[in-house]
């Protein structure tokens, strides 16, 4: 009885032909169908047990945080960071801490970037259970809209600026990710700045903190410090990460798309026929 | 900068009134609008460290995968149980693992309880990115359906069936349960048994594995023993975990999904008008 396979597709030899999964594709497209990731753009944060999180940073949609976060990084003044919020099936939270004034020279308050005119995507053809519109930026991002309005979503991995109530804004001195199903009721109602793409475990495999409803963690002995944050274009190049992302203009991505809405065998008997937003993450790889 | 609220709504005392929120609204109900969730529907799971699970079974919807599962638990098989795979954004899975066979006196092919004719359901006002029908029965539980068909839909915490390629269906003797954004695409594929209501970190907190893509712990020694697997109403009296669901009947419940979809000042300035089905969970809590 082998039981392990709940998604495996691959190693057996089944009757019905497989289906291409999505990333099957996306590794079958040619070199030209991937896009690079400018080390600036990545946020690098190692931990002492040697596990790495690295965040792609989106500074076409919020500059002025971006801006910030480049600054802290550089500044010191994560020295002390630690993940000191761990929310089950909400998000986990860390940096500086509420008490820590922030780093000389950011924008100490920044405007609300949590929408902005539509910039071009490619159109989604799936349906979202929060947006008229949805679809895919050439530079690599998931969009939600209304037409009017465009924004970046909520979905697993998403990283965003932890603020005060409305109408505070955060600086970035302390961001959060989504660990668990997409809360797109935060959508644009905080800026999100980036994505996880690589070492999400380090921040999702955490114990729950169980203070205040909110998964603070309570005793200080809990606080997992953070060794180094820093941009990849300031480490020593032997140490930079390197990254590419799937264009959605290219000829394989709705055949991407259509693979996670419609899987097949051996393994799925009944294709979707729907994907949510959240489950159409653009592909993104080490470069090869 | 007080940074902790990211989502706390209640304890300042913000300019706009705020808004009640869905746990608000739930706790302030009468007692009759809670149902009691009967003792031999809820299988536990101890771990060493004093962490406990509580799963509610779901024998409306997989009657015979349940009636396994019952078994499986009394039968002694599960005392070698353990975590074996953990993949981030998917699934942990648990239980006798690939090569143990199932003990006697189940049914070794349960008929795939994947989907049914309708059960009468509440109707869900929000829209689904996956379902054309979603709703929740009187006995707490959400559904999706097209009008012809309707099957649990694999949200957070949803608890399933481990099973090898389709056509294969598996016994209830190992289980996983969705720890990362909802997968839908497993809907109507696998057999759904049941919901984790209680001790999640427990589950979703654990070091992701390495093995095959999928998560799989590669080394043995990773392996989480789980130190027992009962049905609630087999513990003593002492030990029995006593929950109840807040009744999808009952005339708070539409405000219930009305405060998900829309939440409030004093954090949110902007309301979704939409919450997708694994964002509108049936109130669950310990009896009071």
């Amino acid at each position: 009885m082998m039981l392990i396979p709940l998604l495996l597709a691959l190693a057996a030899a089944p009757e019905k032909p497989a289906k291409p999964t999505a990333g099957q594709i996306a590794e079958a497209a040619p070199a030209s169908s991937w896009g690079a990731i400018a080390a600036e753009d990545l946020l690098v944060m190692d931990f002492a047990d040697g596990q790495r999180v690295v965040i792609w940073l989106a500074p076409d949609f919020a500059p002025v945080h971006v801006a910030n976060i480049r600054k802290i990084a550089r500044s010191g003044f994560w020295s002390t960071a630690t993940i000191y919020r761990v929310q089950d099936n909400y998000v986990t939270q860390w940096g500086g801490g509420e008490d820590k004034a922030p780093p000389a020279g950011i924008v100490v308050q920044p405007p609300a970037e949590y929408e902005w005119v539509p910039k071009a995507a490619v159109r989604n053809p799936y349906k979202d259970a929060y947006a008229a519109v949805t679809g895919f930026t050439a530079s690599g991002w998931a969009v939600a809209g209304d037409g009017k309005r465009q924004w970046l979503p909520h979905c697993y991995g998403a990283v965003g600026v932890a603020r005060d109530l409305a109408p505070s804004v955060g600086t970035g001195a302390d961001l959060y990710t989504v660990i668990g199903h997409a809360p797109r009721h935060l959508d644009r109602n905080i800026a999100v700045v980036g994505r996880v793409i690589d070492g999400m475990g380090a921040l999702s495999a955490r114990p729950r903190g169980t203070g205040g409803g909110l998964g603070l963690y309570e005793d200080p002995k809990q606080f997992i410090p953070i060794k180094r944050i820093a941009i990849a274009s300031d480490l020593p190049a032997a140490e930079q990460p390197r990254f590419q992302y799937f264009k959605p203009s290219a000829k394989e991505f709705p055949k991407i798309l259509e693979a996670r809405a419609n899987r097949g065998p051996p393994f799925f008997d009944v294709p979707s026929g729907a994907a949510d937003l959240c489950n159409l993450p653009v592909p993104v790889r080490k470069v090869p």
